[in-house]
């Protein structure tokens, strides 16, 4: 077995702590001091910018040392009085924005950069407003040392494969937040989007010192206290790729709204996937960069003090030629008959968005049976006969 | 009569035009070359912010003479190859802001000022993002030369009074727009909003330089081209006053929204009731200034060149204590319920926008007869056995 141990700070570099090799040592990191910083190199908006993370030193006078936020940012921050975890989350793209910011899967240290488009891979991606909505509707982003395994058929998404990235996080308090900024949230709840066929999980946070916290605590308070809100972020995944000429995106289990406990299931897989790539143990994993700062003993591990990040420029925005004031109008009802014809080989449940929008108006769906469940999908399948 | 002529330009003041009094001339006066400009004093996001209107001369070394927006625009901007009427429209509040901009119905000249809170009249007025929207969804303004009078109960309206205002227009084009921009406009048709107990009627706009011009000519058109918009449209109208206290709006004619034609008989009516008002014939409009520049013989007329405006500052916007970047939830079926607990004694109808809101998605509603019409009004009452 790997030797795998976080490298707590700089300062103790060098410092033996071979003494207590426990394989699970990660995942109880707690960093509650920890702060981050950032290095912004190449211009925003352009294939050459880079955000690269450093965390800052708790030592006066010692420099900030580089990290990669996919591997070195402990998933768990700390523990409530009640043992409930706190986990860390990065924030790619700011509530309202467009710019399609994303953690690198393959550069070293995972800088965040920004998509391109796959027609033009020159060309900086940025999403449509999709009526009524403006750019991203949450802080959108990732949990670290976290992976959605492309090796792992996850059986509630109808055996659709993992996404190849850290599981993404929808943060919906009042503050707009900074790409690269590192908030500390609780897990509410988690849809199972298939994104062009891919399991792609959407798990809902809320920042703890966002004033909406204290009133959250798992899904049922969200639909409580934020009214429309979790049937807004299922509309937007199913739709918002349709603007750029992609397929509308399916639902895993009709679309619900699944609770904390099954978000932290969910999260705790790709806790341990994350664990056996980063070890070297996933065979076919060659795009993902595990290069590292902190967790000493795995393959990818580089001395600190090895690695140069390019300088900090902080640039003003390139112009681009995507129309960022331009509204997107999808016809829901007509894209998903389009969808129906197209798909006859798949799932006709899956289709079923409308029904299913107007079906979680009663939110009890959460609370109740898988005999009621059964019931409704025969609902559903009455429509088609 | 009161002799009643829009002086032309700057260069022509003094010049006699008295030989061809109409008393209609005001409403068919185009300005296919009028060009404006503003000065802006105060700082804005304060009560002392002032945004005054200037037409520009066609004269080289003339300077731009000061106008009201309300009385000194034309309503009609020219007519197209095919006889359809071009509209002026005056922008108050950019697509995606909140300050609740408009032009001021009692200062001399009726420059543009932020509305302030009733509740504490030093502070300015923003609106709430009512989620999941961002601000105002459309470019929010006003026709100009038009005024819903408070003196008329419009019958389609249940027999609310008119607002005193101009009346109110929403432009749907992609192009953000500024305030005080005055853009030429195509009517595509109208909402009856009932505010507060009073008429208060949105017209819906396009830019016709705007791309989605040419697609649309009347409401049908933008259920096909915009679809959700219409929809969003009397959502937004409906709750956005709540998060700040106030009552959900009522619709009249149950919330449909009604063609162009329809729109521009309002709007016609409208001009006639301004056109009363501008002549001095309304008693009991003491609090709307009728101060112009290029209406003469009228009561308000002021010659331009005695006219000071304060000078032109463009100051940054004051720090303010409303939290532009939160988000404000309102529960639909819950606030339909109180609505309906609190008013007994109104119209049932009116309260059912949920209904209304879905009986839309069948847009045939546009186009059938009243027969059909009362067969849903029958299907809404059964509600209430």
């Amino acid at each position: 077995m790997a030797f795998l141990h976080q490298t707590p700070l700089p300062h103790q570099h060098g410092g033996k702590h071979h003494d207590k090799p426990k394989d699970n040592d990660l995942s109880h990191d707690e960093d509650s001091d920890c702060e981050y910083t950032l290095t912004k190199s190449g211009q925003p908006f352009t294939t050459s910018h880079k955000i690269h993370f450093l965390r800052k030193s708790k030592s006066p006078g010692c420099p900030p040392i580089p990290i990669s936020p996919f591997h070195d940012i402990p998933l768990i921050h700390s523990h409530t009085a009640y043992g409930q975890k706190i986990y860390n989350m990065i924030v790619e793209i700011p509530r309202w924005t467009q710019a399609k910011f994303e953690i690198s899967r393959s550069l070293p240290l995972n800088p965040i950069t920004q998509d391109t488009l796959s027609s033009s891979p020159s060309k900086p991606r940025f999403v449509h407003n999709l009526f009524p909505y403006k750019g991203y509707i949450w802080n959108y982003g990732a949990l670290p040392q976290t992976w959605e395994s492309p090796h792992y058929r996850h059986p509630d998404t109808g055996g659709a494969k993992g996404d190849n990235d850290p599981i993404d996080a929808c943060e919906i308090g009042s503050r707009i937040a900074y790409t690269g900024e590192v908030k500390r949230v609780k897990v509410l709840g988690i849809l199972g989007l298939i994104d062009e066929g891919e399991t792609d999980w959407k798990v809902l946070v809320v920042d703890v010192r966002d004033k909406l916290a204290e009133r959250l605590e798992d899904i049922w308070d969200v639909k409580r206290e934020c009214p429309g809100l979790l049937e807004a972020t299922r509309d937007w995944f199913r739709w918002y790729g349709v603007p750029e000429g992609r397929k509308a995106n399916k639902y895993a289990m009709e679309g619900r709204w699944m609770d904390r406990k099954y978000a932290e299931g969910v999260i705790k897989e790709c806790e341990d996937f994350w664990r056996e790539l980063v070890k070297g143990k996933v065979k076919g994993s060659g795009d993902v960069c595990l290069k590292n700062t902190t967790l000493r003993g795995t393959p990818g591990y580089l001395d600190p003090s090895s690695v140069k990040l390019p300088p900090n420029e902080d640039l003003p925005p390139a112009e681009v030629d995507h129309d960022l004031e331009e509204v997107a109008y999808v016809d829901r009802e007509e894209s998903d008959d389009e969808d129906k014809d197209d798909d006859d080989s798949e799932d006709d449940e899956d289709d079923d968005e409308q029904d299913s929008l107007a079906r979680n108006d009663d939110w009890d769906d959460l609370t109740k049976d898988a005999a009621l469940n059964d019931l409704k999908t025969m609902t559903i399948n009455l429509k088609y006969w």
